[in-house]
């Protein structure tokens, strides 16, 4: 088994070669290897059918068995998104900005990769190829560390991904799936400062946190999701009970999924009407505050903590607001600066919301589930950032680059 | 004394009603510093007179006093500063990017505040007006953490900004001058991810390698630079020896200046005969390679901690190199991602150069001294970031900006 260090070690010292192969270059590594998912589907079924039963036997929940298998359909699935993403225009060589300065220097600011990047995913292991060929797609190496109980999966996806690599002469070191799963591995590639330049970690709330704490490596935060609906005085209920229901039911495990609804006093009782037999028909458990319990006695008391959970379930808090300013402020102090919605008629308070509430994607009239980077046309996701700097929102595979100023003169000096 | 945890907190609390402000807004209180810092010149030079004995008696050197020191005029052109900072465009509010999708949702993604920043610097008073005015007019709070040896004018400085922005309305917690200078405020700075968004430290090396080191808050790492010219076997050698004068003399204590010169085994003895004159002038110590020192002879040996030392001086660390490759390889060892030249006549050599090189500005046939904020036209400087990640090279009022989405429908869903 290699050790993590020397894995770090070969994706640095591929970095280099990555990132100056032209588009066409990485476009048919890319193909090769969404050709070789194909062609070894057995192979990968197999490898993945150890993980499965290894998971069954430790008693793994249903939904979490779910993620991890795969099927002939999902390695076709795979192959398709790597096409995908060959597909996408390559974001590397982009001249950002550029100008010729008075004394006749040319300054061009062009999009360069990161160099190499750090993945800390958890059971899903279609991750280990969507994330690598992203990672290719803008130039960078990649060192991914998938959960221990995908490891026989995600291996055998890494040496099918090394193998077309080499096949098109590039180094192996292109992508690296860590062989030791351990817990030490992960903590290990949280202080790997000399080999690499960013740390993603794509997973539950838990390892999110952990990493955004502990890690030495610059991090980009991404996916925990406390997303709210403010129905505001003047909203189309309907409209509001709606982007509500959807919000909340539509795929509540994803971060994009709506935690708790506020609702302004002067309509929660017509509100309530209107969204119970909405919510009802998803038998979702509602968590009320003592005003929303008056009006909907179904409701069981919120507790302190209800106001920062992401439930990732058919759980909503509720909650009766004063207006405007308490929504913001109460949005501002428990949401995650992820996705919030405002349901309302009034254009300065849609305007008011959206400058004030401070998140990644702020809705007027439409359900936050929308915050994805296919849906906003980036083309590709590698996540989605809850942090302010160097992305935030959606990433896509500018995300995953750096930039660079190149001055061209002839003899220029400034004394 | 404001202990640094309250202080971090009124900056907390004054950032979004800052970050909201109109262009007009932040330009007249800005223009209201300027003038207060004029009319309170006495107050100021008051205040630094008692830094400046203090640290006469307690043995700095010349070059460190001088920094200290203001006289009206550094006061005047302190002002003058903070005007040219009013008059330059605001970042905030700019569309990035902007669509319509196919249901119809308008997606902008326009530019926001990062919210407060913190600063820690070191000697010069300057830095405090000079940071507080670019963070303000991009939108951000500023939690001001100067060195004990400057802590009379800095106090007195935002003293002044407090007074001035308070004339308009604004809360003091838009400015904070940390009151405790001590290594403890700086260390609990670099912990305080409840109120900072970002940390940048500005200074020497020491500082930089610790807050970037030791820092719970993300930081953006600036300033340090040790920077090649690489003078090619085709290259015109007086304009080689040119570059490399202006880039070693010019003014050796800044990070743009050149640590170290890589010459053509090929020209390396002509290239001597031209520049050592030249470098006497301003009596340069060369630490040269064994082959360097054969060629010449008053080159002291360079040991191994010469190539990797920004020595802020009259030294130069000098090596023949085999050619392009080694170079590269070299620089990309032993540099620091800042400001890397080649002077060369041969197009390809000088396209490999900036597509290899891993800097933040790689130059063709000029002197490294451009990277700078005001040179490629940003208008304003907060430090030149050697990271990749958020912002890389001179760092105008954008680097001080993040990005929110702002989706506006008619209540569209997403099943």
């Amino acid at each position: 088994m290699k050790d993590i260090l020397t894995q770090a070690a070969l994706c640095k010292e591929a970095a280099p070669a990555l990132s100056i192969l032209s588009a066409a270059e990485k476009n048919a590594a890319l193909l090769d290897i969404a050709a070789a998912l194909e062609d070894h589907r057995a192979d990968i079924l197999a490898a993945n059918a150890l993980d499965v039963s290894a998971a069954r036997e430790s008693g793994m929940t249903a939904s979490l068995l779910d993620r991890l298998t795969l099927t002939a359909e999902r390695v076709s699935a795979m192959a398709e998104g790597v096409r995908q993403v060959a597909a996408l225009p390559d974001p590397i060589g982009e001249v950002v900005t550029g100008h010729t300065l008075p004394n006749g220097l040319e300054v061009r600011q062009v999009r360069v990769p990161l160099g190499v990047i750090g993945i800390i995913f958890e059971a899903r292991p279609n991750v280990t190829v969507d994330a690598a060929v992203l990672c290719l797609k803008a130039g960078n190496a990649a060192l991914l560390r998938g959960g221990k109980e995908a490891i026989h999966s995600n291996l055998a996806l890494g040496e099918i991904m090394a193998r077309a690599l080499e096949g098109r002469g590039l180094p192996t070191g292109c992508v690296q799936v860590v062989e030791d799963a351990s817990r030490q591995s992960a903590q290990a590639m949280m202080d790997l400062t000399q080999y690499l330049d960013v740390l993603i970690p794509r997973g539950g709330r838990g390892l999110i946190r952990a990493v955004t704490a502990g890690a030495k490596v610059p991090v980009i935060r991404t996916g925990e999701g406390v997303c709210h609906v403010f129905v505001d005085e003047s909203a189309d209920l309907a409209m509001a009970a709606d982007i509500l229901v959807n919000g909340k039911c539509s795929r509540p495990s994803v971060c994009n999924a709506v935690e708790c609804v506020l609702v302004h006093r002067a309509v929660a009782a017509e509100f309530w009407k209107l969204a119970l037999p909405k919510l009802a028909e998803y038998h979702v458990e509602l968590r009320g505050c003592p005003e929303t319990q008056v009006l909907v006695p179904q409701a069981v008391p919120a507790k302190d903590e209800d106001w920062d959970s992401e439930y990732g379930d058919f759980i909503l808090a509720a909650k009766v607001v004063e207006g405007l300013d308490e929504a913001v402020a109460f949005i501002n102090a428990h949401g995650t600066q992820h996705s919030e919605a405002i349901v309302t008629r009034d254009l300065q308070n849609a305007r008011r919301f959206q400058q004030e509430v401070d998140a990644a994607a702020v809705y007027v009239n439409a359900s936050t589930r929308f915050t994805d980077g296919f849906q906003f046309g980036l083309g590709a996701e590698i996540g989605i950032s809850t942090q302010k700097m160097h992305a935030r929102g959606p990433m896509g595979l500018q995300a995953l680059t750096s930039t660079k100023f190149l001055v061209t003169g002839d003899g220029q000096t400034r004394w």
